[in-house]
């Protein structure tokens, strides 16, 4: 299961709106064949590791539940059945309405040994956005802060620009080619006038911007390039590059532009932070700390919802990486399991 | 010159109130003896290093400026010239006002080539507790706090139990065999009665605890071994192993409590820690950094005298190291060049 969480992960970026999917054909213990979900509207996963096995009773090992339907290309189970493939190993069940456990259901009927669960942490994490889509109706949110060690974004004039190492900062910059939007509150354009720009795609990139009084010059660089998704006072209409979006809330923004295919949102920015957290949209949060105490007059991104520790959010499947004098902490702070 | 550092950290807890120093006697290019200061009152370092050198024309790399006075023992500076050391490479000099420079001009007047500051911010650490002392006059402070990754200490209630992991609280408490004394404030102690105790030589340990109003219970844990340094209201005598500090500011305790040959503290609690990083007084910082978010009503360790970026304060010499998924950052508030 390990080499197919590996290999899943060869299509990212490639095979939205459907899941990163690896698998892997084992006989006798010995790994004969492997594929992954290539690119969207091409071969599953199952289909290209099937593909030129020849022998019988082999065991596959597949990160999330094959399908049971037609789609852009035909059922996995089929193929599972028709090579007659002995044991199934499946990572996590499929919560897509069309799958569902009727994937796992019809291998059974058929007489191949399924087992589920198989290493299904990791098997969640490879497609959270994915999985956050299907099960909340939203797009997952990624959370960035650049913080101090007494956890301040910004000092109390709102000077931010550096808290953390340059190393820092492009590493931080280098999540917006994971994600497809950048999220960001007005604050931050009026105050720093960024272009919000990634390396890849400039032309596709999205940005969502939260500006409920229209507060931000329409000069500003951040409509310079990409698609901008608004939310605004709504009296204006949709514009050039400038998407008016009519929501209230932003569990609304986040349900209205997964919508239009947007699985996953970066968001930068310390109040916009503290919002999301608070209202539990925020999905995981990477964290980069720099050696320097701001004061207690500085700017954080905490939540201002909880008033004992044992309230205090955790953060699940941490990671930990020193960048220099900085560190890089990312952990969860929803998951996939439960309505949480 | 790695080589004496190394060597000179054998020494640690045994050489006070001597600082650490290693030496290391080398012969075209080759290491053939070492020594450190083993112990207060005993040889220093160059002494142990020379002792069996029968060669001349050698080069002595030694941490800390060799010493030209009379103490517990004759001064190094006539075994190196006795010896026929050809170099001496020093790491830094000793501002020791019986030192402070004339070690150097004594060798350099016996024809020895003398050079300083190799390693020298290396040499200076290794002593920085010693240096804090002779520079400043008073006893050096590591401040120690456990935070969630929003710079927490304690939630707004109070609950701060526990914010980070057991290791981490582990190598917290491991401090205290690193420090003279521990410092708290009357608040630590009321909420949760500490006995604030170390592995080794508890009845030697030296506790300082700031209760100004003498709230603290004299039936609470502190007080049931170890020697108490209080700053309370001054009203009452020294008594048992409670001594009354007749002072009016925290500068002062630590000159006072210097006086006493405690060289270094270490502080536990936010409130604390924030008045010390204030007032200038922190001179390095252990953070125990937790995933978690404790929110904006929580309790932090920031001080309260900056408003703009440029201000923060910067740590130095900074080390990172992961604890399971929790981060121990450490650094220097001051350094030991200059008064900052």
């Amino acid at each position: 299961m390990l080499e197919a969480i590996k290999i899943a992960k060869k299509g990212i970026g490639k095979t939205k709106t459907n899941p990163l999917v690896g698998a892997v054909v084992s006989s006798q213990g010995e790994i004969i064949s492997k594929g992954f979900h290539e690119e969207y509207g091409q071969n599953h996963a199952e289909i290209n590791a099937l593909e030129k096995v020849a022998v019988k009773n082999t065991t596959l090992h597949v990160t999330l539940e094959p399908c049971s339907h037609h789609g852009k290309t035909p059922p996995c189970i089929n193929q599972i059945i028709s090579k007659n493939v002995k044991r199934v190993v499946i990572g996590t069940k499929d919560p897509n309405q069309k799958v569902n456990g009727e994937g796992i259901k019809k291998l059974k009927e058929a007489g191949v040994d399924v087992s589920v669960g198989c290493l299904e942490d990791q098997c969640k994490l490879l497609n959270y956005s994915y999985l956050t889509g299907i099960l909340r109706g939203r797009a997952s949110v990624t959370v960035k802060v650049a913080t101090s060690i007494d956890g301040k974004v910004a000092a109390a004039d709102g000077t931010s620009q550096w808290i953390t190492s340059k190393k820092s900062r492009e590493d931080g910059k280098s999540l917006r080619n994971e994600h497809d939007a950048i999220m960001v509150g007005s604050g931050t354009v009026i105050k720093d006038n960024p272009k919000l720009d990634r390396k890849s795609g400039i032309e596709e990139w999205k940005k969502i911007l939260i500006d409920r009084r229209e507060k931000v010059e329409k000069t500003s660089k951040i409509f310079k390039n990409g698609k901008v998704y608004l939310w605004g006072t709504g009296k204006e209409p949709s514009k050039g590059n400038i998407h008016q979006l009519n929501i209230k809330t932003l569990k609304e923004l986040l349900e209205e532009v997964r919508k239009k295919n947007i699985q996953s949102v970066l968001c930068e920015g310390g109040k916009l932070a503290a919002e999301l957290i608070k209202q539990n949209l925020a999905d995981k949060i990477i964290v980069y700390m720099s050696p320097k105490i701001i004061g207690v007059k500085g700017i954080g991104f905490s939540p201002d919802n909880w008033t004992t520790l044992s309230e205090s959010k955790k953060l699940s499947n941490v990671s930990i990486k020193t960048i220099g004098n900085n560190v890089r902490m990312e952990g969860y702070l929803t998951n996939v399991h439960r309505d949480n």
